[in-house]
């Protein structure tokens, strides 16, 4: 996507080194954070210096590509054996990271000495990314078919460019639909407690010159009862086979909010996102992140030097679940690169992970 | 209600003196604000020093009485009217700044002379803070009966004992249940933009030593979901004759999703903010308040120094509704003085205020 009139991706290999677009800074500062090895790019992971399961998922390939292009010699397996277990690892490990991490090991294993493995590695974490871009790229053209010139859609969640290797799951319609000359107006939440939607979403929104308006989380549910909102599209995590999903905290709320007041609730999502070892919701493991994102908060003052502050009074406990659960029955649909999917088709389809 | 060990209301009336718990430096700062005149309590109502419709209206009140003490004989009509007329155009005016304002003026004006109205004046603004904290008082007594031992109660708002003249709406039951022995742990939410929860009900509940949590406005869905939260009660700002209130804004997200969960939704409010010109929600007027409190938020760095700082993209457009409506079907009852109503014994009430 353009940034400054240059088109840029969020995260890319170069020779073995691996390049995202440093998250943890925006909208403050435009970085890119450079990572020579894997260890960096993994320790990149855990700071959150991207963040989103389309993102991570790349990058995490990248990271193992990189472990394999380091390993020495005599120690190739077990080098590798350990990146491999440090990335299934992560704290922020959304599904995407075993997806990447299992399939670029497979070919590295199949591969018949290190100098194949090492050109296997990259081939495959090359051919991830781009089939994750392809994926996000078609789940734009099939979603904007639902946008119409002036309609109002209200994001939730980190679904923009930032989150995937390029252009998006719930912004990509948005982002195609203004390619077809169709200008959607986007309600962004703030994304509470990371500011993913303050920070990211409005600075993506901002570069692609889309209007939009940023609301507290909490508003979200009075400018759908008004008749302001017609569409709301989110992003998710994981999907499990009946259909529930695993999305950033809010996601249910925004759920309920639309089911109850008539507004098609879409979920747009690459289908690798689909766990197969994942029956129901019920089953999502839900990460409890850090206290600190819901108590600090790092923005800029006037003459633009960064501060982390806290609101708080001291000694306050938080409580900070990072995802939610949404029942199937909430979706309106399933935009993902295959269609713009029904729960019935949906659960028609044979998942690629299950192979 | 107990600070440091000492009992504070939130604004009281000393002499021509007005004094109020500075909310807009807590939790960071524990000031009292002194006023010595009627033009410096309207404005400091306008700068929210205080805030909550409970406390706003018997600030107002005790604004009007300086102003009549104030007065000078030879424009003492003239100089009370105008006072009468700012506060009635606040644009934080909640109902309650109406209701006192009306009830001191139409003493002022039966009295026989300037100094019979002087009396009259003061003699009624305290009789309204003694009536608000009364209410506020048994609202709490009442309301601890839906409370027991070990219960999880979600608050939404800013119903805690800072937003009315002593024991708060909201929090009250809770206050209260923990005299009679019973502790209720507390969800909070944090309250953005205003961050209420997180700044004002925080630090009034680490006074009182009640046990709570923080989370994000979006997180209330998930901890209703799980099974985790028993009890919601929200305050309110204003009451039609037909039960739907107007209430900080994500009220309405919190009762759609009690209904969807079957978690009780009680509205803990003083009958006076009945409104009884106003038979439908649809009728509320909906303030928009300034994009500042979305953008701009204030906190304490680790050396203790305020700072005011953004997380948002440069020129970033913000919406922020300051209250939504919550439609009576969704109220399982409403605590007030007069006993725990349904809607039904609720609609059957002659209103205070129709006299």
């Amino acid at each position: 996507m353009i940034v400054g009139g240059k088109h840029y991706r969020s995260v890319w290999l170069e020779g073995g080194t691996v390049f995202m677009l440093n998250q943890s800074v925006l909208p403050h500062r435009f970085e890119i954070f450079e990572s020579p090895d894997h260890q960096r790019t993994t320790r990149a992971l855990s700071n959150f210096i991207v963040r989103g399961a389309g993102v991570v998922g790349t990058a995490a390939g990248f990271a193992l590509a990189q472990a394999v292009l380091e390993a020495p010699e005599k120690e190739f397996d077990s080098y590798i054996a350990t990146a491999v277990d440090e990335l299934l690892k992560l704290a922020v490990s959304p599904h995407t990271v075993a997806y990447s991490v299992e399939r670029i090991y497979r070919k590295v294993k199949k591969a018949a000495d290190p100098p194949a493995a090492k050109k296997a590695a990259v081939a495959e974490a090359l051919a991830l990314a781009e089939a994750d871009i392809k994926a996000c790229l078609k789940i734009g053209e099939l979603g904007a078919t639902l946008i119409s010139d002036g309609i109002r859609v209200l994001i939730h969640g980190s679904g923009g460019w930032l989150s995937s290797t390029d252009w998006g799951t719930s912004l990509s319609p948005v982002y195609q639909a203004k390619r077809a000359g169709k200008n959607a107006f986007v309600w962004v939440g703030e994304g509470r407690p990371g500011f993913q939607g303050a920070r990211l979403i409005a600075w993506e929104l901002k570069q692609e010159d889309i209007p939009f308006a940023l609301i507290a989380d909490a508003a979200a549910g009075f400018f759908m009862s008004r008749g302001e909102t017609d569409l709301v599209i989110v992003g998710c995590e994981r999907i499990a086979r009946n259909g529930d999903i695993l999305a950033r905290i809010g996601t249910y709320d925004k759920a309920v909010l639309a089911k109850t007041n008539k507004v098609p609730f879409y979920v747009a999502t690459p289908l690798k996102n689909l766990d197969p070892h994942c029956s129901s919701g019920r089953h999502f493991p839900i990460v409890e992140r850090s206290e600190d994102e819901v108590a600090k908060i790092t923005g800029r003052d006037e003459v633009n030097a960064l501060h982390t502050v806290t609101v708080l009074p001291e000694g306050v406990t938080a409580r900070n679940p990072h995802h939610d659960v949404t029942p199937a029955k909430y979706v309106t649909g399933y935009i993902t690169e295959k269609g713009i999917l029904t729960l019935d088709k949906f659960k028609a389809l044979k998942p690629e992970g299950a192979a």
